[in-house]
């Protein structure tokens, strides 16, 4: 048993908690994914690329190396982190947007493979690197799929990838710098469902003839993540062997058609941490105002941004260390930072807490430390991984007031009052 | 002139950069404010508090300070920027909302005045130091003013301030406690302008109305902030000596209604640095794709979350590097995040740039960097100050990988590759 209580005290409050059973399984079953399509596309490599950007925890990423699978990097920070967590440059593929030359330079400099997702982008790598390999992200130009606007990625008004209509410029560009294409990626949104699951379908359908129309000897194709997870208990937890099904005849269909391929790759992001994630939290006020119950936490929009930036619904548990009844309210959630948005989650059902009562915030795992930031001033909390035998370990640190000081570096001014230095 | 390319160059891109010229103006203007008021009141303290969470570099704190202005904090870290920037304890008025106990405790050893916004908070603090003087934010009730839905303080639900049917239980927990309330706070919002000054008026009036309704002695009211600026330049800057003269005659009423005031408050955030700061990048892609030009930068909502988070509108200016002539279009400009929400500005008409050319965002002072993140493993930027004479001091170091790295502190696994390591 995990004592929630004890926890805060020792890391302090609040704290992400993952779950590495939990973590471990959510590989596992993307790994049941992928040998579901291999049993029926035997000569073809399926690669599985976590994708850094959901949770760039190095523990997080460690677990996901030992499991066996792949991964996403689209920053220096995420490939270092990558390497450090025991990923070989063969198992990293570099999936980016817009990034500088120096950043090319880097990456080219790590012989890691790069996804190129403008013309543009592949001119500037081509000038600098003929005669590479490079992967390229095209837009398939269906509509994307996804849990808010801001997150959908493909259709035509998405600053991603290339569209069919400048593929032939695409080719003539590689042409001129020698560039050999040796993949193609798309990729549609974020957080599909059982019920989406069709929408990507369509997309995977549509990106494959386009590879088919315009692409000679393309080795891999990579088609891209969004596999969600369920944040309300409505909601049913998508069925990966179901996709896996639907897309075999689909992949194999392709791969008779075009021979040269030698590799699928997908991307799970969000749903390898997200479920194992949870933060912790204390509830640091009650408030009862124009007939509606507000239940106040140090939980703020700087931890966990989903609620404040998509309205997204994350499941809220209380843990009662106060005793007595606890009379059942509808009540609202809300953080500690100086903004109307900061609210954690609405018209929630619960037995009314006290101040100091714990509050558990559920499926945080992908998409809240890897956007928290430091609004007003609040430091970015510590992670613990609580480990099969239930013993936590600390697997970054939280901020703190000289940590958050250091970028000013010599430049800190003075104390004119003398009393506050440590 | 400032050479946009060499500051870049020399600190690396993207950059906020801050005018200290035209932050010192707006301190200005809002001590032109203050002093409207005192000629017309001249028994009553006037103070004007630079609300911290707007932008917390201590650089930008100490200017403010060496104006002459107060401050707000809301968090330890904004508290020990504002005393090293040099502001004394009674100038800073510690403003805060849903805070633990142990911060509680620190805020009141550090001998600053508290400004609680809950009747649980209040009894949480009257329950640790009995007898003490504090202040209260109540809610006036009226509708609030704000940019966003997200920002909105005021009206009937916000997790802000203690409405008026809470304020008899309000008064007996002080009493149990022995808390002196010796002042009264209110904020409706964020973001008005001449248009809506009205909105914020109203408000006053009501929350002078309840104070004289419900509490007496009361020595400070403090009255908020929410002063705009014209992001658009179709928008009028605010009128502060406007709004000035139409509160005159109100506070006047009160003063004379309500002997024991002795001091006003504002809270200018936004108004004093939003200006004065811009965010430099550079142009890394150029992309037409399904009828619509994109100008892709190193400018992510990591950097700047505003647009992505509430639809905000920056001006974006281009500084152009390449030669030749630049052809009319209308463009979206986007950032570096693998994410469709990273979006700066849409429909803009500009002459399109050259990778490599340069972008500038402006009104970047307030609510930039103190929302920044590191999503996608991003590093914060580095800020400098350009001085009267067009000298750039650089006041916040950029994050780098070592700086991103250290939270893992020993707990980073060694790098199984060998060569990653500098």
């Amino acid at each position: 048993m995990i004592n929630e209580a004890k926890l805060l005290k020792r890391y302090g409050s609040p704290l992400y908690v993952y779950n590495r059973l939990l973590l471990m399984e959510r590989c596992n079953n993307v790994k049941l994914f992928a040998s579901t399509l291999k049993s029926d596309l035997p000569e073809i490599t399926i690669s599985m690329h976590y994708s850094t950007k959901a949770n760039n925890n190095v523990a997080i990423l460690s677990v996901v190396e030992s499991m066996g699978l792949n991964v996403d990097a689209m920053s220096p920070f995420e490939l270092e982190v990558a390497q450090r967590a025991g990923f070989s440059t063969d198992r990293i593929l570099y999936v980016c947007n817009n990034i500088s030359s120096s950043e090319m330079n880097l990456i080219h400099s790590k012989g890691v493979l790069i996804c190129l997702d403008s013309v543009s982008q592949v001119e500037t790598y081509g000038k600098l690197f003929p005669g590479s390999k490079i992967m390229v992200r095209i837009n398939p130009g269906t509509e994307g799929v996804g849990h808010s606007e801001k997150v959908k990625t493909s259709g035509k008004a998405t600053k991603f990838g290339i569209s069919e209509a400048n593929l032939p410029q695409l080719l003539d560009i590689a042409q001129k710098y020698e560039l050999c294409i040796i993949g193609i990626h798309q990729h549609l949104g974020s957080l599909f469902l059982n019920e989406t699951v069709d929408d990507y379908i369509t997309g995977v359908q549509a990106g494959l003839d386009i590879i088919k129309k315009y692409f000679q000897n393309i080795e891999i194709v990579d088609l891209g993540g969004g596999f969600g997870v369920p944040y309300q208990s409505t909601e049913s937890p998508l069925n990966l062997l179901n996709v896996a099904e639907t897309l075999v005849p689909i992949l194999k269909k392709f791969v008779a058609d075009y021979p040269s391929v030698k590799e699928f790759k997908f991307e799970p992001g969000r749903y390898i941490p997200c479920e194992s994630g949870s933060i912790y939290g204390t509830v640091t006020a009650i408030k009862y105002e124009n007939g509606i119950y507000w239940i106040c936490t140090d939980i703020g929009m700087n931890v966990l941004v989903r609620p404040a930036m998509y309205d997204s619904y994350h499941d809220i548990q209380l843990i009662y260390l106060s005793e007595g009844e606890h009379k059942q309210v509808t009540a609202n959630f809300c953080g500690n930072i100086c903004e109307s948005g900061d609210i954690l989650g609405k018209d929630r059902v619960v037995g009314l807490p006290e101040v100091g009562d714990i509050v558990i915030v559920k499926n945080a795992g992908a998409y809240g430390y890897s956007m928290a930031s430091n609004y007003t001033g609040r430091p970015k909390p510590a992670e613990v991984m609580i480990n099969s035998d239930n013993h936590p370990e600390l697997i970054r640190r939280a901020e703190n007031l000289d940590s958050m000081l250091r970028p000013f570096g010599k430049l800190l001014p003075l104390p004119k009052m003398g009393n506050f230095l440590k």
